[in-house]
C-alpha cells in the first residue's frame, strides 16, 4: 500500500467515524426512505419518479389522488406514508393527498431550501455555511424567460451585497457572495449550430451580471451542462473574460466534469488558457450530473458515448483530475465538489501532501446531499461551501430529479456516502474488475452498442441507423460552410438505360430562399422519353430480376457508402434547393442512407425463403418475386430521403424503375441518379425522367409496361393516380398496385399535466420545422381548457425567438416555404382562416423576396374552420380549446387524413385511452410528432393519407413483391429423407 | 435368464458361427459399400437413393452422366466404383455410365432375380430354395395394368405347374408352387372409399387366380401394404374364402404385420375366424415394409402414428405374435418372415418348445437378403422359402429401394443380420430405454406430434391443421353415409345485425348431381336489405375494433370447434350443394376449419405490439388496427371453405363484414352465419345478403361505406370490382383495398425423368379432381417429347378407369360440374378448341339429365390454341408437346394467369430452373398442383390470377389492417427506465 492510500484510510475512517455521530433529520428519513423503495425494483423507481415529476402539476386534491392511483396504487406500489396518511385522516379530507403534498414538500426542501434569494439567504444564515447560488429555471423557452433569469441574478447580487455589504470576504479573502449560472438559460435559442447568435445573446447578458459582480465584489461560476453545450460553453466563458473590462475579474469560475472522457485535455487546456492570460479563475471539479442523458442521446445517435460508462472510471479520472488541478493551485481556485468519500478525502490528502493553501481549495456539497459528512468536514475546518439552489418547485423538478437519481442509482449498490457501509470498502481506490479493465463496457454491450455481441449471420443482416450530425462540434460546421461554398451550377440530362440523354426542353432549379439564384438545370422529358424509359426498364427487368437479393442488396450498400461519403454536398444542395435548414437537410440524408441499408438488410432476410411447416416428406416454402416495372413518382419536400426510399425499395426486390422527382427538387434526384450509376446499376434498372406531372406522370400511371406505382405526394394526385391505375389496359402484366402517401392534418394534444417546458419546443418544431412542409407537420394543437391560457401565452412568447431567413445561414429555424406558389397558397388559408372566424394569435412579417419567406402564423380556431379541416403545408398552426380529454381526442380523429398524431401528458390514463383511440398512423406521446426513423418509427397512415404502408417497416418491401410457394415432394418411393434423424 | 432366453442364446451363437463360415459374393459386396456410403450421412443417403430411383429411367449415356453429375459428383459424392471405371475406360467410350448401369444391375438382380417368371425359375432351380413368387408392378393405374397383373399370375402358374407338374408337394406336403399377391395392384382404382368396386373388381380377378391355384394345387398369399388398404385387403380375403368354390381350398395365405399396432388383434380375428370357418390358412408375419411411409402420412394428416415408432417395440411385438401363432400352429401354416437374428431364432426355439411341427412352419427371407445366415439355416433342415420378385427394373423400384432402405437404416446402429457384430448383443430381449419404456417416443417427440415439446406460450398460438379424414375406417364412412341421408331441406333468410330476416324474393339451390333435387331456399337481398347490412356493420365497427384481438380470436376458435363436430353434416351439405364428391367436400370443410383457427392463432400473434428498436429513453412499437367494413363476396367452388377464409380474416381483424355469397352455394353459407351466430359474435359484425352480383356486389363495392373488399372468383368481375373500388366516392372514409382472388391457366410440366406411376394419378387429380372447378385445376400438361407418347398412352388409359356419376356414392372420382350453364359453357369450349385444331384424344360420353354430367376430356393442342389460353373451368385437360425444358418453362408461363404450376421431374438441374423460372404463385414440384393446405402452401397468384396476397399465409391478416407506430417517450428530466439494468 502506498503512503496515501495509507493516509487516505486514516483520515477517512476518522471522517467517517466524525460523521456517524450526526443523526439525520426527519427530511432526510423521508428521502431515506423514498430512496430505499426506488432501490428495491426499477418498475417502482420508474413509477415513483414519474409521480414526482408531474407533482408540480397537480394543483387539486382531486388531481392528487388520482395520480396517486395510477402511479402507484394501481401499480401496488405502496408508499412508506400510508401509516402518516392515517394520522393525518382526522386533519383534511383529503389525508392521502395532504400528506403526499406535505412529504414531497419536505424532500424538495431538503434540496431546495428556498423559492427566493431572499428564504435562500435565511436558511443560509441559519445553517452558517458558505455557498454559492444557483437559480433554477433551466428551460428557457423565450426571451422573456432568458431576461427574467438575467434579472434573478442581479437582482441577487443586489440583494445579498446590500445583506453582505459590497466587498465582502471570506477568512481566506475568497467573496461571500458566490453565484453559479447556466449560460443556456440565458438565451432561448441556445444551440451550438446557432452560434453566433448564442454567443453575443449570453455574452450580451452576462455581461451585465459580470458588471455588476465586480461592482460588488462577488464570484460567479460558470456551470457547465449538457456535453453538446460545453465546447460553446467554455468559448463564451473565456471570451468574455478576455474582453477588456473583464480582464481584471478575479473572481470568475467554470466547471470541469470528470464524466467526460476528454475531461483532461479540457482541464489541461482551461490551466493553460489561465496561465497564457496571466490570471487566476476558480474551477470546480464535479463528476457530472447528466449521466443519463448523455448515454441515451448516444446510443440514440449512434455517437460515441463521451462520458465514461462504469462508476470506476469516472472515479479514477476525478482523482488524475483533482492531481492536475491541485498541482496548479497558484493558478487556479479549486472546488473539488463531491459528495463520494474516497474522491474528498484523496483530495484533502493530496492538498495537504502538495501544501496546497485554504485560500486556493475547498470542498463543495450540494444542499441537502451527505448531511453527516458536511457537518463533520465543517467541524475539522475544511474549506466548505454549500451549492444552493433557489426556486420554485416546477423550474426546480430537473434539479430535483437529478439529485433523486443519484441517491437511488443501484450503481455498485453502495453509495459513496452511505457511513453504514464497511469503511475499507468505501475508501478503497477506484478501479473495475477484469473485464472492465479491458475495457469492454457493460453498458455497451448491453446497449448492443455498434453491433456488439451480435452473431456473424446477424451482423449481416444488421441495419443501424447512420449516424447524427453532431453540430456541437466546430468541425462539423466547418464542413456543411465548406458544402455550401462548393456548391456549383448542375446541368444534367435525362438518364435512359444506363446513359445521360440531352433534351431540347429543360427544367430550372431555383433557390427559394433568394429566387433568382439558379442552382442548375435538367432534362425534361417528352412522351418519347417515357416510352423508351418503360421499354428500357421492361427489358432490363428480365436479367434484373434473376440477380440475386444479395447482389441487389449489394448495390444499394455501395450507393450508401457513397452518399454518406457525400454527405455534406448532398446536405448543402438540399439547403439550396429545398429551403432546409442545415440540420433538416442533414437528416434528409440520413434518412436516404438509412433506406438504402435498411432496405438492403431486409432484402437479404426475405431473399432467404422460409420453411412454412416442418413436414415429413414435402418441403414448403415461402419466397418471393419482384413485381416488375414499378414507376417511382416523388415529392419535393423530401426530396432525397423519400425518393431514395421508394426507388432502393423497388430496386432491391427486384424490379426496375422509372423514376419522376418533382420538379422543385430535380438537381438532387440527379445526384442520386449519379450515385446509382456509379455504383454500377445495371443499365435499364433505374431510369430518370424529370418532367411534369400531368405528361409524365400520366404516361407512366396508365403504362401497360408499368406494374406498380409508388408514389408520394399530394391528396388529390394521389386519388386521381389510385384511380386511374386500377383499370387493367391491353397487353398489361399484372393489376396494379400502388404504394400511395398522401397528406395530413395532424394534432398534438396538450393536457394539464404536460410538462410545458418540453411540450414547446417539441410543438414549434413539428409546426413550423421545415416551415410545416412535412407530411408528418402539426398544423393542429389542441389543449386542454385548464392549461390553456398559460400554454398559448408561453407557446407565442416562445414562437417569437424563431430565427427566419436564409437557410444556408446556420442556426435559422425557419426557412421560406418552397414556391412563390405556395407562398400565395398559404396567405390564402391565413385568409380564409380568419374570414371563417379564425383568430390570429401570431403572425410574423411574412416578405416574397428575394425569398418565399413566409412567417409562422398561429390561429385561434373553432374545430370547423377550415384551418382545423385541410392540409396547408406551411407554417400555420391552428390551436383548438376543448374543455376535456375525450373531445381531444374526437377533434384530433375528426379529419379526413390519419398521419401523425401526439400527446404531451403525464396521466398515464390518458395515455392509455391516447394509444386505444388516436386514429393516425404513427402516434408520439410526449415528443414531437414528425422526424420518423427509419425502422424506429415506420412511416405512414391512412383514410386519406395513404393506403397503410409503412416507409422504413419490416413489411414496406413486401408490397414490390409478389409471395410465392413451393412445394417439393421429397420422398421417394417411401424413403423420406430426414427420417432417420428424426427417428433418432 | 430364463431357458429361453439362454436356448436363443445358445442356438444364435450356433447360427451365428455357422453363418460366418460364408463369404458374401461380388453382388453383395457392392450391396455392402453402398449401404455404407448411405449411413455415413443423411445427405448422401438421400442422393444416393434419388439416383438409384431414377436410374431406370437414364436410358442414354448422356442421361446417366448427367444424372451422376447432379447427384452425386457435384455434391462431392465419390461413389467407390471410381477404380472400376477408370479399369473399364479402354472397355467403353463411357465408362463411368457403363459401370455405374452394370453395378446397379448387379444390385437389383441380387433382389430381383428374374424379369420373368421364366428367369426366376431357372435361378430358383439354380438355388435349390423353396420360393413363393411376388411379381412386381405395384402401381396399377388403368384397368391394362390390373388386367395385365392377373394375367402374369395365371401365366405364372400355368408355367410353374408344367414344370412342377400339378398338385406338386414338397416333402411336409405343403404345395411346390407358392405366389405372393397385392390385391391393390389388381384394380386401378383401389381404394376403401370406393368400396364396393374396388371388393368386387379384386375379388373378379383374384377369383380366376385362385381357380387356377386350386385347379394346379398351388398355394396362394396375399401381401398385405399400406395400413389404409389392410382392413379392406382383410374383407376380400376371407370374403372371397367364405365364398362356396373356396371353402375347400387349403392353400391360401395372408400376412400381418407387427410393426402396427393393433396387429395383435388382427392376428387374433384372422386365428379365430380360421377356427370359426373349420379350415386353416397360412399367415406370414412380417414386420412391415413401410415404415416411412406410414409415419409421414400420418404426420401430414395429423393421425395418430399406427405403428411402433421405436424398432424395440415392434421387435418385442414380433416375439409375441410368433407366440401366439405358433400356440395356433394346429388351424395355421406359420411363416416367420424376417431376418433379425434374434427374432428368427426366438421362433425356433418357441417352435421347439412348443412342438410344432415342420409342416406347419416355416422361416421366410427375401431374396438377396441376410444371405450367409440363409445357407446356415438351410444347413441345419429348418423349413425355408425364399420371397422372390419377378420383373423389370422399372416396377421393381419400389421394392428394391425397400430393401435398400432396410439394409441402409440407422435405427440401432447395427443391422439385425450383421454376423460381425457381438452375438450376445445381437440376440439380446427387444427391450427399449426407460424413457422409450414410458412410451415417450422419440419419433413423435422429433416431430413435435400433437403439440409436444411446446412451450405454453408456444401452444397458446399453436396451430395445428385439422385431422384429415380417415375414409378407409369404415366408422367415417358410416358417418358421412349417415350425415347424407339426414339432409333436410333448409329454409332460410337474410342475416343482418344479428337477426334473420325474411324476404319476399327467394335464392333455390339445387342439387347439380340431380337438378331437379332443391335442397332448400334463401332470401334474396334487394338495395334496402344490402344498405341496412352496410349500415349495420358501420355501426357494430365502432365497438368491435375495441374488442381485444385475443377476445376476437375466441370467436372464430369457437366457431372451429361447432364445424369440427359438424364436419360431416357441413361435407354432405356441399356434396349435395356443390357436387364434390366425399373427399373433395370433407377437405372444403377441414380448410375452412384451418381458416379458422388459423387466423385466430396469428390474430393472437400480430394482436401484441412488437417492439421496433431497443432504445433508450424511447419506446417503439408497431401494431395493427383494422380497416373497417368488409366486403365478403365469394365463390361457389370452395363455398365454405373461401368463404369462411375471407370472413374470419376480416372478423378477427376487427373489422366487419357484409357477405355476399355465390347463388350457387347460398345454404353452405348460411350455415357458416348460422355458426357464427351461435358462438354469440356480436350484432352487426357478419351480415349476410345472398343476391345477384350486378345488384349486390356493385352496391357493396361501390359503397362509401366499405373499406375494402375480399373476392374471389372471376377474371371479369374482378377487374371490374378492382376498378371501381379505385375510385373515391364522397363520405368515403378510407382508399379501398381489395383482396382479388381469380382464375388460372394452370400448367404441368412431365419431363422424360418422370416417375410416371407418380405423376399420372397426381395429374388425373389434378385436372379432374372437383371437376376441375378448382382455380388451382391443371388444365394443361406440358410434355417433353421424349416421353410424350408413353406418358400420353398412359394418361388416357388411366383416365378410363375413373369413376363419374352422383358425388353423394362414396369412390366417384368426378361428378357434375356446377350448372348447366357451365356445362354448356365448357362443351363450347371444347368445339372452339377443336375448330381451333385441337385433337380430342379422350372424350367420355356427357349427359345433361338428371344432373350436368360432363366426362372428362383430353385434347392435344398447340400453344396457340384457345384452350391452352383461357380458363375454362371444368374437366377438360390440353396436353402439348414440346421439345425441350426450358420451352416447357416457356409455356407455362406463357398465359395471362400466375396462380399453379408444376412439373414431374427427377433431374435436379430441372427441378432447379423450374424453381427459378416457374412464373406461378403456387408451384409443386412431383406432386399434383391442387389441394394446397392452410399454412403450409400459403394460396395465391399473381397476374391476372390475383394482386399477390396469400390466403393463408402470415401476412394474409395484415392486408385487412393498417399498420400503427406508437413512440412514447419514457424518459423524464434525465431519468431513462432501464437504464439501471443495463449499466449492471
Amino acid at each position: 500500500m502506498t503512503d496515501i492510500e495509507r493516509m487516505i484510510l486514516e483520515r477517512g475512517r476518522d471522517l467517517i467515524r466524525a460523521a456517524k455521530r450526526y443523526a439525520p433529520g426527519v427530511a432526510e428519513r423521508i428521502n431515506n426512505a423514498v430512496f430505499e423503495m426506488c432501490m428495491k425494483d426499477p418498475h417502482t423507481k420508474k413509477q415513483l419518479f414519474r409521480f414526482i415529476d408531474v407533482l408540480p402539476n397537480l394543483k387539486t386534491d382531486a388531481l392528487m389522488t388520482q395520480h396517486l392511483q395510477e402511479y402507484l396504487w394501481n401499480e401496488k406500489i405502496q408508499v412508506p406514508l400510508s401509516g402518516l396518511a392515517k394520522l393525518a385522516s382526522w386533519l383534511t379530507p383529503n389525508p392521502t393527498a395532504r400528506v403526499v403534498r406535505m412529504a414531497s414538500g419536505a424532500m424538495a426542501k431538503s434540496f431546495i431550501p428556498g423559492a427566493s434569494v431572499e428564504k435562500a439567504y435565511k436558511a443560509i444564515i441559519q445553517s452558517g455555511h458558505k455557498f454559492t447560488i444557483d437559480i433554477l429555471g433551466e428551460k428557457t423557452t423565450s426571451e422573456t424567460d432568458a431576461g427574467t433569469y438575467m434579472d434573478a441574478y442581479l437582482h441577487a447580487l443586489d440583494y445579498l451585497s446590500s445583506e453582505y455589504g459590497e466587498g465582502a470576504v471570506d477568512e481566506h479573502g475568497n467573496p461571500q457572495i458566490n453565484l453559479s449560472i447556466k449560460v443556456s438559460a440565458l438565451y432561448s435559442r441556445f444551440d451550438p449550430l446557432n452560434t453566433e447568435n448564442s454567443s453575443s445573446h449570453v455574452r450580451n447578458r452576462l455581461r451585465e451580471i459580470f458588471r455588476k459582480a465586480m461592482e460588488v465584489g462577488a464570484a460567479i461560476n460558470i456551470d457547465v451542462e449538457h456535453r453538446q453545450y460545453k465546447d460553446l460553453t467554455y468559448d463564451i466563458f473565456k471570451g468574455l473574460l478576455e474582453e477588456d473590462e473583464f480582464r481584471t475579474y478575479g473572481y470568475a469560475g467554470i466547471v470541469v466534469q470528470a464524466y467526460l472522457k476528454d475531461s483532461e485535455t479540457t482541464l489541461m487546456n482551461l490551466i493553460n488558457w489561465t496561465k497564457r492570460q496571466k490570471r487566476s479563475i476558480s474551477i470546480r471539479l464535479v463528476k457530472g450530473a447528466y449521466w443519463d442523458h448523455e448515454v441515451m442521446l448516444a446510443q440514440q445517435n449512434h455517437w460515441d458515448i463521451p462520458v465514461f460508462t462504469e462508476k470506476w472510471e469516472t472515479d479514477a479520472n476525478f482523482e488524475e483530475l483533482t492531481r492536475i488541478l491541485l498541482k496548479n493551485a497558484k493558478y487556479t481556485h479549486a472546488a473539488i465538489a463531491t459528495h463520494n468519500i474516497r474522491s474528498l478525502v484523496h483530495a484533502l490528502v493530496l492538498k495537504d501532501k502538495l501544501g496546497v493553501d485554504d485560500a486556493h481549495f475547498e470542498l463543495q456539497f450540494l444542499c441537502g446531499m451527505a448531511n453527516e459528512i458536511k457537518k463533520a468536514l465543517i467541524e475539522q475546518k475544511v474549506p466548505f461551501r454549500v451549492y444552493t439552489p433557489v426556486g420554485e418547485l416546477i423550474p426546480g423538478m430537473g434539479y430535483f430529479v437529478r439529485r433523486l437519481l443519484e441517491n437511488s442509482s443501484n450503481e455498485s449498490f453502495i453509495r459513496a456516502f452511505d457511513t453504514t457501509a464497511d469503511p475499507a470498502e468505501l475508501l478503497r481506490m477506484p478501479e473495475g474488475n477484469i473485464k472492465a479493465q479491458k475495457g469492454e463496457s457493460v453498458v455497451e454491450k448491453n446497449l448492443g452498442y455498434m453491433g456488439q455481441g451480435k452473431s456473424p449471420e446477424e451482423a449481416d443482416t444488421l441495419f443501424e441507423n447512420f449516424i447524427s450530425c453532431d453540430f456541437s462540434t466546430a468541425v462539423n460546421r466547418s464542413r456543411m460552410s465548406a458544402a455550401l461554398d462548393d456548391l456549383e451550377v448542375m446541368d444534367s440530362g435525362l438518364y435512359i438505360n444506363g446513359e445521360w440523354i440531352e433534351t431540347t426542353k429543360r427544367i430550372e432549379s431555383t433557390n427559394p430562399s433568394n429566387r433568382s439564384e439558379v442552382l442548375g438545370k435538367v432534362g425534361k422529358a417528352e412522351k418519347r422519353e417515357v416510352l423508351h424509359a418503360l421499354e428500357s426498364a421492361r427489358k432490363a427487368y428480365d436479367s434484373w430480376k434473376r440477380v440475386s437479393a444479395r447482389e441487389r442488396a449489394g448495390y444499394l450498400e455501395k450507393a450508401a457508402v457513397l452518399m454518406g461519403e457525400r454527405v455534406y454536398d448532398l446536405s448543402a444542395l438540399m439547403v439550396k434547393e429545398a429551403g432546409k435548414n442545415w440540420r433538416e437537410a442533414y437528416v434528409d440524408t440520413a434518412e436516404a442512407i438509412d433506406f438504402l441499408n435498411f432496405y438492403a438488410a431486409e432484402m437479404k432476410k426475405l431473399g432467404d425463403p422460409v420453411k412454412t411447416q416442418e413436414l415429413l416428406g414435402e418441403d414448403n416454402f415461402l419466397s418471393y418475386r419482384p413485381k416488375g416495372v414499378v414507376a417511382v413518382i416523388s415529392p419535393w419536400n423530401f426530396p432525397l430521403a423519400i425518393l431514395t426510399g421508394m426507388t432502393s425499395a423497388a430496386i432491391v426486390t427486384g424490379n426496375t424503375t422509372v423514376i419522376k422527382p418533382a420538379s422543385e427538387s430535380p438537381l438532387i434526384a440527379a445526384e442520386l441518379v449519379q450515385i446509382f450509376a456509379e455504383v454500377g446499376l445495371p443499365k435499364g434498372v433505374l431510369n430518370y425522367v424529370p418532367g411534369s406531372g400531368a405528361e409524365v406522370g400520366n404516361l407512366l400511371v396508365e403504362s401497360p409496361l408499368v406494374d406498380m406505382i409508388a408514389f408520394t405526394g399530394s391528396r388529390k394526385v394521389g386519388l386521381s393516380i389510385y384511380e386511374k391505375m386500377s383499370r387493367v389496359k391491353p397487353g398489361q402484366k399484372n393489376l396494379k398496385t400502388a404504394i400511395v402517401e398522401l397528406g395530413g392534418k395532424n394534432g398534438l394534444i396538450v393536457d394539464s399535466t404536460a410538462d410545458i417546458d418540453e411540450a414547446i419546443p417539441a410543438l414549434l418544431y413539428s409546426a413550423f420545422g421545415y416551415q410545416g412542409q412535412k407530411c408528418s407537420a402539426c398544423s393542429r394543437v389542441i389543449v386542454l381548457n385548464r392549461i390553456y391560457d398559460a400554454f398559448v401565452a408561453k407557446l407565442l412568447e416562445s414562437t417569437r425567438s424563431l430565427i427566419q431567413g436564409d437557410t444556408s445561414i446556420p442556426g435559422v429555424d425557419v426557412g421560406p416555404v418552397i414556391s412563390k406558389r405556395a407562398y400565395d397558397t398559404i396567405l390564402g388559408y391565413i385568409e380564409k382562416g380568419k374570414a371563417d372566424g379564425g383568430k390570429v394569435l401570431y403572425e410574423g412579417s411574412h416578405q416574397d423576396t428575394p425569398g418565399n419567406y413566409l412567417a409562422p402564423t398561429i390561429i385561434e380556431v373553432e374545430s370547423e374552420n377550415i384551418l382545423a379541416k385541410e392540409e396547408i403545408f406551411g407554417p400555420v398552426l391552428s390551436v383548438l380549446r376543448v374543455n376535456d380529454f375525450s373531445s381531444a381526442i374526437a377533434v384530433l380523429n375528426s379529419t379526413d387524413y390519419a398521419l401523425t398524431g401526439g400527446l404531451f401528458s403525464r396521466t398515464p390514463s390518458h395515455i392509455k385511452q391516447f394509444i386505444a383511440e388516436a386514429g393516425v398512423g404513427n402516434r408520439y406521446i410526449n415528443r414531437g410528432i414528425t422526424g420518423a426513423v427509419v425502422e424506429r418509427q415506420p412511416f405512414g397512415g391512412f383514410k386519406m393519407s395513404g393506403a397503410g404502408s409503412k416507409a422504413g417497416s419490416t413489411d414496406y418491401l413486401k408490397a414490390f413483391m409478389y409471395p410465392i410457394t413451393t412445394t417439393e415432394n421429397t420422398g421417394r418411393k417411401g424413403h423420406i429423407p430426414g427420417l432417420d434423424e428424426f427417428a433418432r
